[in-house]
């Protein structure tokens, strides 16, 4: 494979990215063992065995992740500009705008992720920078994106964190003005009551932002015509930009009515995980008493309980009886009379018990049945779904899960298909953000006929 | 912004990945001094002066893109692996297959980017990567990101890239199978005939190639048929990805035959500079005499030399009177008799001179003229816009140098509008894969009348 030499960066490969010699002595510092501690008592809390395999080494998976996905409050932005700053001419002579002397530059759709400061959940960030260059001098383009980074890499809100990036564009580049807009995307709580009214429903919460300066200081600026024209082309309405909520409503759901209302867990959250998560914030570099931070461990630790262990089984026998009857109107039903019957798109949340980061997505099921008895409701489907899904998990074992459930009530021949986005594939160090996750699992007729599997797998609609 | 230590991680800063204690001598470790010494001579081979200030760090920069991007030659796959593999359960009972014994897990739309190693540009990977797993035992679903990544971080041709990641995962998770799907993108080599002839021309050359082990070990087994399907449902046709090419043509441009005769350096390469890309080849960890790599020194000079400073101006004074005179059939023409004319979607190859990486994209130029009067020919522009593509360029310059030539032609109304990918966005650090660049020149009434900048601005097609 043409390796010359084998060095073993165990910190890069689990990180992607190496740390530096802060990093050598990274599972002993004492931000790491206390995050470690306080994810060991959330675990607790759960209802976990800390010394299952899956879970075993959890806790420091957790600290590497938040410290990384947080390591914004160990960078500054001045020796990220200062190093990029290149001399370019203006126009020559004639009127106008152009070069390091008022030609906007823009760029779009960079892909970042932050923590929201509200319940402590990583959020997506779609970014789009533009600044008009002045002093006959521009800046890298990369350095845009560095920028952005820093404040993306802390505990923020949408607006401050598009406030923070415009501000300290504005004072390191020193340019004429400076405009952001931030399309973020925030994953809902679990809903189970949402999920069934909306099919369609995404799974996001979205919010658009922007902040300028100098000459886009003014909402009303013509130069903001410029800049949105060309984010337009790229997909954003001009008009939907400069609407940009002002009002003071948090966007995160863990603050919304409904959150609240359909919380399986409204009362008081457990004093000792709220603690943890108390410990966690100040293990960042973060201050706990910082008001937008006050009420983020208790939130923190509602969401954390959706995924409780409550060792419950699904009690589905009475209705697998009834269920299983509907097949038979007359007697036994022979395989080559039954058709495929699907049911797809069943939205779910889940908790990765690897990172404890949210996992979401939906799943799509398949079994024969007679043509057309349906004997099991979609809304059934969806509550087997939902139960499996509200657990710390993997993919797989969900998969698995959902399938022996149905095919306890379906008679053995079921395929289930799993689609998925994992926080942990994009708030972490490879930060794959377009990547998504599909799990299969067959069973009966559908693991020994390859035909059956095609027909159902053709029946799933592209996403 | 709540930082409460700013320490000062130049490197991270810089890399966007901190390279460990290792890094701290970056700068004077001998691979790095011998690449900046190279970049040195092909800088002077391109008629550069090596002291200018957009070009001063240009070789450090550009040792640091090539090593960071060539990291995959100081990593094994082992220790990323073996950390993550987890007990997982199986079906309890009944036939079929899920969970750590037999349910397919796939992980798709990972966004990697390698090097080429028969011309050393960059390429991009969109990687899809499935396994069946066995022995009750699943892979933390990241793993198979990083091993894809270990292998993409060399100098590489796709069909070899596909082979060793479903190699590598074979042997690290010893699953049922593995099934690897990568599509590639390489930038075109600049082909001025090419460019005319198609307008729609997207500057990419694109691969598709595949690669399987144990049940996927036979292109007709019957499981490619599952990872197909749920690839289908993501925007991958089954039919083009079993007809993977097996010839042994290379898909590199640098070997296309229109490439080598419409290049404009037909002739031997200059031999310093030659010599100077061999060390870096050795520099990066690879053998020079590898035979795939024995023509890529030349290969990437003749790319390189595309981009050579050749002093010229572009001499258009004596069209200018004739378009000039065009516009004045009947004396003078207020500027209110005349209306905004457009030529969108001009394609352009450039190299960034802070990188030495191309970037491409298209040109939008807008104008007043006389209603049914086209003073300057579509091919016109084009040549323009191709002449100040071909040199060490940054985005902004390029677009004021369109700008002020086809003002000097047009009578000073013009607006220019250069959108662009770059792959020094993409193929180092900070790997922002969607990001694009938009930038702007607005000469005369563009600079003063809003309305006429938003029409044109308009007129561009959403890309």
């Amino acid at each position: 494979m043409g390796a010359l030499d084998e060095e073993h960066l165990d910190e890069e490969l689990e990180n992607g990215v190496k740390l530096g010699c802060i990093e050598l002595g990274f599972e002993e510092e004492p931000e790491t063992v206390a995050i470690k501690d306080a994810v060991k008592v959330l675990l607790h809390g759960l209802g976990e065995d800390i010394n299952r395999e899956g879970l075993r080494k959890t806790p420091l998976r957790v600290a590497k992740a938040l410290r990384e996905g947080t390591r914004g409050y160990r960078q500054t932005v001045k020796e990220i500009v200062q190093g990029a700053l290149f001399p370019e001419a203006g126009l020559d002579n004639g009127v106008g705008h152009a070069g390091g002397a008022g030609g906007l530059v823009i760029v779009r759709d960079l892909d970042l992720f932050s923590y929201c400061e509200s319940c402590l959940l990583p959020f997506q960030v779609k970014c789009h920078v533009g600044y008009v260059p002045s002093g006959l001098r521009v800046v890298g383009l990369s350095k845009l994106s560095r920028v952005a980074d820093v404040f993306a890499k802390r505990l923020q809100d949408p607006q401050r964190l598009a406030n923070e990036v415009c501000s300290a564009l504005h004072h390191g580049i020193k340019p004429a003005g400076v405009a952001v807009i931030l399309q973020c995307l925030h994953i809902h709580f679990p809903n189970l009551e949402s999920a069934f009214l909306d099919s369609n429903h995404q799974g996001w919460v979205k919010v658009l932002v922007s902040s300028g300066s100098g000459v886009f200081e003014n909402d009303n600026a013509e130069m903001w015509g410029d800049f949105l024209s060309l984010l337009k082309f790229k997909g954003i309405n001009a008009e939907t930009a400069r609407r940009t909520d002002s009002s003071n409503q948090c966007w995160c759901p863990s603050q919304s009515s409904s959150s609240e209302k359909t919380s399986s867990n409204n009362g008081a959250a457990n004093p000792g995980m709220v603690t943890a998560v108390t410990s966690i914030l100040r293990s960042l570099g973060e201050d706990p008493l910082r008001k937008e931070l006050l009420a983020t461990p208790c939130r923190f630790v509602k969401w954390l309980m959706n995924f409780q262990n409550n060792n419950l089984e699904m009690k589905l026998n009475g209705f697998v009886c009834g269920g299983m009857d509907l097949l038979k109107p007359n007697g036994e039903v022979t395989p080559s009379e039954k058709q495929i019957h699907s049911e797809l798109n069943l939205s779910f949340w889940s908790q990765c018990e690897h990172h404890l980061l949210p996992f979401h997505g939906v799943v799509h099921v398949g079994y024969f049945c007679t043509e057309g008895l349906n004997p099991i409701g979609k809304s059934l489907l969806h509550s087997i779904v939902h139960f499996y899904g509200c657990k710390l998990q993997v993919q797989e074992r969900l998969t698995r899960q959902i399938a022996e459930t149905v095919s306890s009530l379906l008679g053995g021949d079921v395929i289930v298909v799993v689609e998925a986005n994992h926080t942990c594939m994009i708030s972490r160090g490879i930060e794959k953000i377009g990547s998504s996750t599909a799990t299969i699992a067959v069973l009966g007729r559908f693991s020994t006929d390859p035909a059956a599997r095609a027909m159902f797998l053709q029946s799933i609609p592209n996403t």
